[in-house]
């Protein structure tokens, strides 16, 4: 994949996933963390010169965000996606299939509108937060839309049988098939039996079908959570040469190989932690994609304005000695003693790891798992707020649990 | 009055005001009246060839509206305020900060948007239904003019003093000073010793201050509600040319000259009827202001898609006259045949004064004051059912009071 040059010929395209606008926002701490990172999102895209940005839902983190997170989402995608700046990508399929599934008054991908300037396009579906809900059935990335501030696709509104139209892009020589599976309300197993009932098909452009670079967006689970509520690679079809995968927030935009399907998966994960797992404390990162042709070269660029998360998994049973005899109030001094360690050691770790970036927030979050088997629990909000100058979340910093117990993931 | 022609230099503005999008929107009767008043505004300004459209506050029924009514208002603010055609008037004050007082990312009148092609400005204030609330203290007609749709001036954000800044306008020689008065949350009595202790100040242009023709434009009770929670003609300075009052959902859009302040009130009314009272029966009309240096003529349009009213006062003892020894049932079913005979009436009445436009609706609006003294009342909902293919209020057509009791208006 390495011959892939910047031409006339190369799309380029910043992808990217659940920035969760709106996540707790009105955490004076962490409430505007979302925005930043929307705002780096496009900063990479217009320094990176790219012909569009494909995000893979959850855009926004409450079905019904509030005036002011929609507020703000509107100005950062004035201040970035308009402009004067050509868009050199062709739309050659049926522009009000692909975009006016919500509004008749949408009958273009938002850069041939003739009344709005768009610099930068975004192309989005939604996700299991900003799923469409309410008369119209209406998502709040649809208020994007009808502005033409995004292009909404992916909308499909059939329970029974699903056949997704892809949006045909064209660039040069290069041509893209973009598909997006929104479920809408449907239920994961229900989509999963879809899928294994062959009742998911995917419309395939009538000509030159072999010249085609085939992508897919989807917002499912991915890892396994029970026997069906997820989507296994192996339902795609190997027709696709990449597949871009939302919903799952631990960063893995590395292209991963399926030998099997044949294709190329990306996970882009969430810019914002909004569980605070092992999962989510990996490097938050973005991807510019590059096409021409079939082929393929990505670039992976860390993103610096992300707050910093340390998970660590701790055993008071294997750090905290105290001598035999000692009095309840005297272990639990040394339990305490043990946490405030670790934690001193993930801040200076956290110091040392800083992007750089100004607009990186100076406290991280902290979270340790302490296995306390053996011991007594000790109040974790009294224990937090020593460290509350200096961490973003000192009132859950330690989460208590037992070996036997197994961590339940927030909802993504 | 009758001097203005339409040349280079006069100024032509449809007036209007209290259009409450969204009102009812689930009743599948009347849920839409509210969007097609709207269009119907759009329509005539573009008919008119208005220089813009200025509106007088409760643009949206709820504070915060709907997605649904959020998307329709974004629909047709698209659907007629984007386009070509240029707009030759301009805004010689500061316009960030006419305009920019709830976004940053709002430094000009939204024509003056390189990125959007605006052929229809719209100027508003906010009203006391779409007040500023949560988060930023933004209203739901923040999300129109964060998106370049609608100008919202009028913002004072002090509660003790008040110094309105006025948005300059110049088209050849004519020169407009917009003032809007929005009171955010403060209450009625509070902004009636404001203006009673003279800590409500305008601010005049430096320069020329002869040649601007003054309009303000405020959404304020003007019949009087007890002692102060209204606002008298008089406060108002008299260097004022034209005031135009929203909020008050009668239409008296006809310029009333107040001789002591020498100024012009207009009250351009709701063209929706929220409340089915006698105010909101009469001709809901809009107008067209043409200025030319410091004259004014106005054209009066009757709305003509506007669902009609009729309101009738009617006396059981007046009509119903039942036989000596009638039983009760015999008298209701009296008292219900006058009721029915009234209602017939008003239907005729109704059918002889349709507008003639394809979306005026069928179905008028029946509102019966039934004073029914010295009878009994009779189930009004079952009454009601009669119609229900007839009135779009079948559910309380009929209203029973007694004769001392005062109507109480519905909130405006
Ligand atoms: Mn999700
Ligand atoms: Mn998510
Ligand atoms: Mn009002
Ligand atoms: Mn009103």
């Amino acid at each position: 994949c390495e011959t892939v040059q910047d031409d006339e010929n190369t799309m380029s395209i910043l992808v990217a996933s659940d920035v969760h606008l709106g996540y707790i926002e009105k955490n004076g701490e962490r409430g505007k963390d979302s925005f930043v990172a929307l705002e780096e999102i496009f900063t990479i895209a217009k320094e990176r010169n790219v012909d569009f940005v494909l995000l893979g839902g959850d855009l926004f983190h409450e079905n019904k965000p509030s005036r002011k997170t929609l507020h703000t989402a509107m100005e950062l995608f004035q201040k970035y996606c308009l402009g004067d700046r050509p868009c050199s990508v062709k739309v050659v399929s049926d522009q009000a299939v692909n975009f006016g599934h919500t509004s008749s008054s949408i009958t273009c991908v938002n850069y041939e509108n003739p009344n709005v300037n768009i610099s930068l396009p975004v192309f989005s579906i939604h996700g299991n937060h900003d799923d469409p809900s309410g008369a119209g059935e209406l998502s709040a990335i649809d208020l994007l839309s009808v502005t033409g501030l995004l292009n909404h696709f992916g909308k499909q509104t059939k329970l029974d049988v699903i056949s997704l139209s892809p949006v045909l892009l064209q660039k040069g020589t290069t041509k893209l098939a973009l598909y997006g599976l929104e479920k809408g309300s449907m239920r994961d197993e229900r989509l999963h039996r879809l899928f294994l009932n062959h009742l998911v098909t995917m419309l395939r452009p009538k000509e030159s079908l072999d010249d085609w670079f085939n992508v897919f967006v989807l917002h499912q689970n991915r890892s396994k959570h029970g026997a069906t509520n997820y989507i296994p690679e192996q339902f795609l079809d190997d027709f696709f040469d990449l597949i871009i995968w939302g919903h799952e927030h631990e960063c893995l935009i590395n292209p991963q190989w399926n030998p099997i399907k044949r294709f190329f998966v990306m996970q882009p994960g969430s810019p914002v932690a909004t569980s605070l797992c092992e999962g989510e404390s990996k490097q938050k990162k973005v991807a510019v994609v590059k096409i021409r042709g079939r082929e393929m070269k990505t670039d992976i660029i860390p993103l610096k304005t992300v707050r910093q998360l340390y998970v660590e998994n701790i055993t008071l049973a294997d750090g905290v000695h105290p001598p035999a005899g000692s009095s309840p109030e005297a272990i639990e001094a040394l339990s305490q003693a043990y946490c405030e360690e670790v934690v001193e050691r993930l801040l200076l770790r956290a110091q040392s790891q800083k992007s750089g970036h100004p607009r990186q927030p100076r406290k991280p979050l902290i979270r340790l798992r302490v296995d306390y088997s053996g011991f007594d629990i000790f109040n974790a909000y009294r224990f937090g707020a020593k460290f509350a100058d200096r961490v973003s979340n000192p009132e859950n910093i330690v989460h208590f649990l037992k070996k036997s117990v197994k961590k339940i993931r927030d909802d993504l």
